[in-house]
């Protein structure tokens, strides 16, 4: 790609990971800004970060024309930004322009960001999000992690059908999400390899040259080492 | 549109309305099924749509190519629905052909259906999609008033700036969307008229003919009657 640098707003490790994957699948130029994020109910977010993105949240990615709540040009939410980064390279189709497989990348990512991610991930790491009663932050986490371990067997059940990708049968930017997923399951310490259908698909992913630069980029460590 | 009728599983006054909205508003043929499908950690829920559909919810579509966790060909996921259906009539550009549009629209649905209704409005309606603890309930139900009302102030801060439809300036799917969440404040005793933007926009979406139809075929008395 050439063109003007895009300003990437993420926060390692965090969903944003996804985004970084498909901006160096595309191969963007882009100048990726480490956003202290974590929550609008904690301290830990920038007041500067607050007044360009109300949310307070990443990932954010700009210039991309229009305005929806935060200053002019800023993108945010994940499936927008991973959808508009695809469009921008129609000839790698990371965003299927198949109706049906557009839509069941939509399908995906609409769960993955909704679901397992606002809801099940959310509890168990930003309780504060779901009530101001610091005693029932137990019971939130431990539904949150029933949440996940549910939505964990579902992804399972899916792959399990001799799929090699999220949306049969090419790397589309649900792929990079669900990585995003994997990852996090085993930092709350669930045992992945438990999902093999999901772990050979995960090891595909990880073996994108992409995958490995933005693993590298957030300063993580690759999977499977 | 001509074809085969598609089978609409939803459940009147839900999101699933934003997809009869579309549907009418694309002149599709549907037959529309009530499913009982309040939710999972609840006795509400039909085994046999259970069964079709394991995550429980509506809406759903069928037939659509491919499969992703329920049965083959059906389809989850509003913001996945709208776009599809969307795709079937290019000319009415429900969903913006233009990137930066397309981005945009998508935008204001992740952010719907994943903070404003699976976190925001289920904490009220669904506490227990959040604890196992009921005695958290109170709690849970009051932070997701307070994470609705701030959804809603910065809606109005959105369409404030002159804007006569969410994705400047034409109707789309999120339009659409929209107009539960408006309708869903009224039914939480919200006074909706403070919102003096969103309330003209809704207005202008009230008129049109698709959505007194599919307001009359969900039961739902018009707004600003």
């Amino acid at each position: 790609m050439t063109g003007e640098a895009l300003d990437f707003f993420q926060d390692p490790g965090s969903c944003s990971l996804a985004v970084r994957i498909v901006l160096e699948e595309g191969g963007f130029a882009y100048r990726a800004h480490a956003v202290s994020a974590r929550d609008r109910d904690r301290e830990t977010i920038g007041p500067a970060w607050l007044a360009r993105n109300p949310k307070g949240r990443v990932p954010a990615l700009s210039p991309v024309p229009g305005r929806a709540g935060g200053e002019a040009h800023l993108l945010t939410e994940a499936p927008a930004i991973l959808t508009w980064l695809a469009r921008q390279r129609p000839d790698l189709d990371l965003m299927p322009a198949d109706p049906a497989r557009e839509a069941r990348t939509l399908e995906w990512m609409n769960w993955l960001s909704g679901w397992v991610h606002a809801v099940a991930f959310a509890q168990q790491w930003r309780p504060e999000r779901f009530s101001a009663d610091e005693a029932s932050y137990p019971g939130i986490r431990a539904k949150g992690r029933s949440n996940m371990l549910e939505a964990f067997d579902a992804i399972e059940r899916i792959m399990a059908d001799g799929r090699r990708w999220a949306v049969p049968d090419a790397f589309t930017i649900a792929d990079a999400f669900l990585i995003v997923f994997y990852r996090w399951g085993g930092l709350v310490n669930v045992d992945m390899a438990q999902y093999a259908s999901w772990t050979s698909l995960t090891a595909l992913t990880m073996e994108r040259a992409s995958v490995l630069t933005a693993f590298r980029a957030d300063g993580l460590p690759r999977l499977f080492a």
